[in-house]
């Protein structure tokens, strides 16, 4: 036990420079003055530089060893534990740290030219830059590969990735389940709009909306789906985001003062991913085992809040009256029925972040497919914008004007983040899988939603999800939380029944 | 060089560290959320440990030995550098870790015992954890004592900690100064009370003045006496600060909405601190020599600021136009004369954070007295109510009706702070000193204040005060940049023409 008790005193004092590290990230986005990013930099470089000579230092490999010798020592916890360090000192040992230093410089200086190249729709300019970062992605799978984490490790470059933002999850699981969903949406798309269009169109709010009004909605309607305000803060950044540390759960959103849908359903999303963070278990504070799962689980915590609740009938049922007050609205614009349409409104477009819930799939399913394509080698960045306008083509029927509404439209590739997109849609159907079996298996889930109650959806959460930490890959965690692995079922029920009924 | 070399990477870290250190004791005081204080703690004593061990690594000790023999090699600054180096190595390991441990947690039990005795004025309640934080305050500078940093080391046990807050400060060189000015204050006290007598009482100011025009008012006083908003926030605290680095400086402060002044004043002291820190040499950033001197000189820069520029009549002059249309004020009561006369105004009082101008320094020079002799073992902690009221009687003719208004008033003694007080007396002091020789040296300096404009005043105080960081001794920054020791001429000067003349 020697062995273990040593890696858990350092892999704490590591994650808990890591919490310090979530804190001022926060404060870099939130509230740091423009002029001191520079002097930023530097603590946070000295903070990645302080975590990484934590696990790379010899000794981690060596206690490692003897305690994998002795794991029958330790309990169901531990053990997972011990896997969860294994599994974080492979990804931070496996690749040398002069590929690390190479990518992260490519990564910078790709992300900068991206940032110029964007507004032009300039695709060529960037395009070299890209192929180095490319070039380096293929290299650091390969080297992760080449040094296995267990039998149950990546096999391929394009799993070695994907399995650093979702442990578990293959693209032996995701080809069938896109593909499956890639055929079938363009029909519920073709319905949903025909609904729509039998309808009249949603009546305009009219604002202004005051950001100090939305702000206090903001909080009032947090804190009925759970979020705990003596444990985190609600700020404004330019880019929205859930930070902090599970003790100091920090969300931000943005105002806009001609539309307070956008913002609030932003604070509420948030809010989802803020009750997984809070809901991690306590016991395992600061250590692997008690971290979050991964990207995919985790937007499944903020999309089951946003869509399968907020978005619903009955929550905005229960949240019309609170925005009339919040505004002085009234009338029919104001109203359940208008809100709701409004909540719920389907569109093509060219942008995923501006997406609907029912196009949403059709921008990750081509960015899937490209991205596998090119860390396989059969797609070269020169083909990229091509292939691009062909998938939106065939996915979404658009024709694509320019690489700024296209290929060049999403910051992922150019920063290095390769193996990411999917857990958007990961995240959207395990949402829907989840909410189904809470509603399923506790009996006050949906009558609670309707009062603004959702003390028995967020206990189950707890229970299944939040509370398991990483004790479980996340297909396992989806399974044993719903009995099914993760599958389509709900996910096209939910949308079914939303969209086209 | 490659000792030298090698200790400046190291100091460089730990101040880096300590710089993450500042950010995160910001953030608790201003914005962090109540129910986070535990996880904070980890995170806060988790620096500390980490500075402490880059500071306790015997390798310092040989390094410093070494770069000790090779000091020829160094320049004007790399030399004080080292020196700063193995005065922090000497302050950090003088004391064994576990009188380390001892004080501290003596210190958390006597300040804990100290809220709840101060609000029922119970001395008795809270004397044994005095006695106890007393004596370990004794074993603490006896430790420092027995490890001299050179031939110029502090020689007694209260020399010690005075020095711990002020480099070069001597109890030989405070007690002709404090005593002078203890016999020449009462009779300019009087003569103060006399002169305000024979002119009407200052015009009420009326509320209710809002929380937010007090803050936009703040700022824009701020960046006229030189605060660069790019590079510092303005925030809320219950005690206000000046926290956060060089690059980053975070002042803050409370609005009371029935009276602006308070916290107006509040700001511009902070502000002081913040130019200090921002005005710090750039090119030993995270460097030893590159820190602010010490407390006594930090206070000079804030009262500075305060006294000596913004309550005088020419600075009130420039803001009285500010200030009446922050809140639409107008007539007499917002008239120059007026806002002089308020923050001129002085009375005999119990409260030191209370006092004004010219009875403050009879409240420090009563707790200097007082912690001289309970550290020379001269005082008991059982005898010091006694004293202290015997004291207030003699330096101010007031009888003090509890302990609550008497010394259980500050938390410094009860936190294990021994040494502190003569810095706000010494500040002032050089405060007066300092702007008398920077309006001999440069001729706009007064000229600029009428017009708001202190550019000319801080360039002055960037040469010869805030740029200079740990080179000198506080005794030579002021000897080097007035001509003369530090003295009480300047100060009195001040305090005659402004309330007796």
């Amino acid at each position: 036990m020697q062995a273990y008790a040593e890696l858990e005193a350092r892999f704490r004092r590591m994650l808990l420079l890591r919490s310090v590290d979530d804190i001022l990230h926060w404060d870099a986005a939130a509230v740091m003055p423009s002029g001191s990013a520079a002097a930023r930099a530097e603590q946070l470089a000295l903070l990645k530089v302080m975590e990484h000579e934590l696990l790379a230092d010899p000794a981690v490999a060596e206690r490692l060893d003897e305690a994998e010798a002795e794991v029958d020592q330790l309990d169901d916890w531990q053990r997972a534990n011990l896997r969860e360090m294994r599994r974080l000192w492979v990804n931070g040992a496996a690749v040398p740290s002069d590929l690390v230093d190479a990518f992260s410089r490519a990564c910078s200086l790709c992300e900068r030219s991206w940032r110029r190249a964007r507004p032009e729709g300039d695709f060529q300019v960037v395009a070299p830059l890209l192929e180095e970062v490319l070039r380096l992605v293929r290299e650091v799978a390969a080297a992760r590969i080449a040094r296995p984490l267990g039998p149950d490790a990546p096999g391929n470059a394009y799993d070695a990735l994907l399995d650093e933002h979702d442990p578990g999850m293959r693209s032996a699981t995701l080809d069938p389940l896109f593909e499956r969903l890639a055929s079938w949406l363009p029909g519920l798309l073709e319905r949903a709009l025909e609904k729509q269009a039998t309808s009249p169109a949603p009546l305009a709010l009219r604002g202004p909306f005051p950001a100090e009004a939305q702000r206090r909605l903001g909080l009032r309607l947090m804190a009925r789906v759970g979020f705990d305000e003596s444990r985190g803060r609600l700020d404004v950044s330019a880019h929205p985001f859930c930070g902090g540390t599970p003790d100091d759960v920090r969300i931000t959103t943005r105002y806009d003062e001609d539309d307070f849908a956008t913002g609030l359903l932003g604070v509420l999303h948030e809010s989802g991913h803020a009750l997984y963070q809070r809901g991690l278990p306590e016991a395992w504070r600061y250590q692997p085992v008690g971290e979050p799962r991964g990207m995919g689980l985790h937007e499944s915590q903020s999309l089951l809040i946003e869509m399968q609740v907020c978005r619903s009938r009955p929550f905005l049922e229960f949240a019309a009256p609170l925005i009339r007050e919040a505004f002085g609205g009234s009338g029919e614009a104001f109203g359940a029925d208008n809100l709701y349409a409004r909540a719920t409104r389907v569109e093509r477009g060219f942008i995923r972040v501006d997406a609907d819930e029912v196009t949403y799939p059709a921008h990750v399913i081509l960015r899937y497919r490209l991205e596998k394509a090119m860390v396989a080698g059969d797609l070269s960045v020169r083909d990229l914008p091509g292939a691009w306008n062909e998938g939106m083509k065939a996915l979404l029927g658009l024709d694509v004007p320019d690489h700024r509404r296209g290929c060049l439209q999403d910051i992922h590739w150019f920063d290095g983040a390769f193996g990411y997109f999917p857990s958007y849609t990961i995240g959207a159907v395990a949402a829907a899988q989840l909410f189904q079996a809470a509603c399923q298996q506790v009996g006050d889930v949906e009558a609670g939603i309707a009062l603004g109650d959702l003390a028995p959806l967020i206990a189950w959460l707890r229970e299944h999800v939040h509370g398991q930490g990483s004790r479980l890959s996340t297909p396992e965690i989806i399974e044993r939380a719903t009995g099914r692995p993760l599958e389509l079922g709900p996910y096209e029920a939910h949308l079914e029944r939303r969209y086209a009924l």
